[in-house]
């Protein structure tokens, strides 16, 4: 018996696991968890324990695959720091199981390995999830739109074919665009949003976020707003439109909802350019050679979706080849598979 | 005997108090604190009660009249509500006082009055500074950079000709430009940076702030740094640097002190930038009748300044005429010196 595998995507603000069975072939369990690395660092052992009850019991488990962007946290002073933070709270929540890191230039190593070479550890989760795409998608562009960030991660004949494989270096490429649909603020998306027929600038401040864009104009439910307020009130459509309306230092008694949709529909435009832009950037960059086919995953393919297409790419949903659970914590699925690849041999 | 009068300037992050002396004529005692009123709203009235205490003794002050911008804070749900919050907090803080709220037609109001019209007394504080400086200069813009947000507010031939009253016609108009010396996140100035000869994407999070880039380039001290830090660690120059660095996700151990400066440099220009469009916009408005003088106040004259003469405006300083103290928290100064006017006649 091999045993089942955990496979761990462990952000600053989201924690995701996916559980690989004793056959390592059928669906994954897959559990997501908003957990605010900054707030409460020293209680990330505890909360990874609780989350790995959730798709299995402990004694089950032979082993752990971990890909992290949780090391970019500010409550770390360097990546160097961050990274062996998260592996030491690994060590202590699960003592006797043996963990892999998976790298940026897609080896697994141990932890005692990765706590050496940090920057091959850090924000390797997109390669993670770019490989286990190119085992059926031989020429695409992986375009994973998550709750914060987007990956845009070409694969050619087979290969992932990166340009960056640092986050400084990803945000220069294009593969790395820092918008998402859920926990982006608004104020970091637009400079202004049309009012009363023209462009009013918008304050500088955590008012909203894309959450509330979306939840207003219907691409999102409650229950999918994972992330918290920015002003600690609750999900409902007139709180996120209450938001909206903040960012122009209104409220709901100086705005009706004809206005709040205006500014939302804007607001979800920008995001929609913001992805196209590094899409752009990276068909540029390959030519001739780049593929006609994007594979969407995470919350956001709304968002990506259009951005693809627009660029008269052929898209594809990633939730139609590994079940929409897994492809919404893409990278946490894709590590476990890729451990149990390493461990026992290519199964698919 | 007059009395002394308390001059308040209660904004969403700092209040900011002067006392006129009995005389009301010499320099006023000024005092500034920061108050994240978002996150105990709960305390605003103690916190004013201690305030005064370090400008006056409370059996000494007859009046009080007092400005706000803390009804935008994202603890109330609207405007109104904000407003009735902060003038019950100055009730059960000074129960014997009389107290005025100024409006943004120029005119006093007694808190009752003032709690049914909250869009009259709401985000005031501009008037109050921009009626003062018209005493002495007939013709200006007056530019009050502050901590968070800029002001720039046309006085002609005597008096405050605005477009608008309200935050979101300000913003539009461009008398209000939502761009400040500390609080300001980089994310919500720059969509990119320089790093490696090249524009680097940056992160949609609260990584840096103006003031780490002011303070790493010099134009600020750590004690001028009053707002919080974004990641809570504290204001030397090279923890600000490593909160620069985290804007292309990267740490002190990938940049460099060059690659710092360059990106400080590129925001600190950006909202030198944002300022000017706000102040051309008004230029353009007021045609040939635009006055030529620029007088600046605030903490972020440094940046009032450039953008003021690069549009070929002669700059003055407002301290030159009331006092550093008095120029920095201009709108508590201002609105002690109206209500003096208004209860005793102009004495300037």
């Amino acid at each position: 018996v091999k045993g089942k595998i955990l496979g761990w995507d462990v952000g600053g603000a989201n924690i995701k696991v996916a559980c690989l069975g004793d056959d390592h072939k059928s669906d994954p369990a897959v559990v997501e968890q908003p957990f605010p690395l900054w707030r409460e660092p020293e209680s990330l052992s505890a909360a990874l324990a609780k989350i790995a009850e959730r798709v299995a019991d402990a004694r089950d488990v032979s082993r752990m695959a971990v890909t992290m962007t949780a090391e970019l946290a500010d409550c770390f002073a360097t990546k160097r720091e961050g990274v062996a933070f998260v592996l030491d709270a690994f060590r202590a929540a699960f003592p006797g199981i043996e963990t892999w890191a998976y790298g940026v230039d897609g080896r697994f190593r141990s932890t005692d390995e990765a706590r050496q070479q940090p920057l091959e550890v850090a924000a390797a989760n997109w390669r993670a999830s770019a490989t286990l795409v190119a085992r059926t998608c031989a020429d695409a562009l992986f375009l994973d739109v998550g709750s914060t960030t987007t990956d845009i991660i070409p694969i050619v004949a087979g290969s992932v074919t990166v340009q960056g494989t640092t986050d400084p270096a990803r945000l220069l490429s294009g593969e790395l665009v820092y918008t998402g649909a859920l926990r982006t603020p608004v104020c970091a998306i637009v400079r202004s949003v049309p009012f009363e027929g023209r462009r009013c600038r918008v304050a500088a401040e955590h008012f909203a976020v894309a959450a509330d864009v979306h939840l207003w104009l219907g691409q999102i439910q409650e229950n999918d707003y994972t992330c918290e307020t920015p002003d600690g009130r609750g999900r409902s459509r007139s709180e996120a439109g209450a938001r909206i309306a903040r960012v122009i230092c209104a409220d709901l008694e100086m705005l009706g909802p004809a206005d709040i949709t205006a500014i939302a529909e804007h607001v979800a435009r920008a995001q929609v350019n913001q992805i196209k832009s590094g899409v752009r950037q990276v068909m540029r960059r390959l030519g001739p050679a780049c593929p006609r086919v994007a594979v969407l995953a995470g919350q956001g393919t709304f968002l990506g979706r259009p951005a693809a297409e627009e660029l008269g790419l052929n898209a594809r949903d990633l939730a139609g080849e590994i079940g929409s659970a897994a492809a919404r914590a893409a990278p946490a699925a894709a590590v476990a598979y890729l451990l149990s690849d390493f461990l026992f041999g290519a199964h698919v």
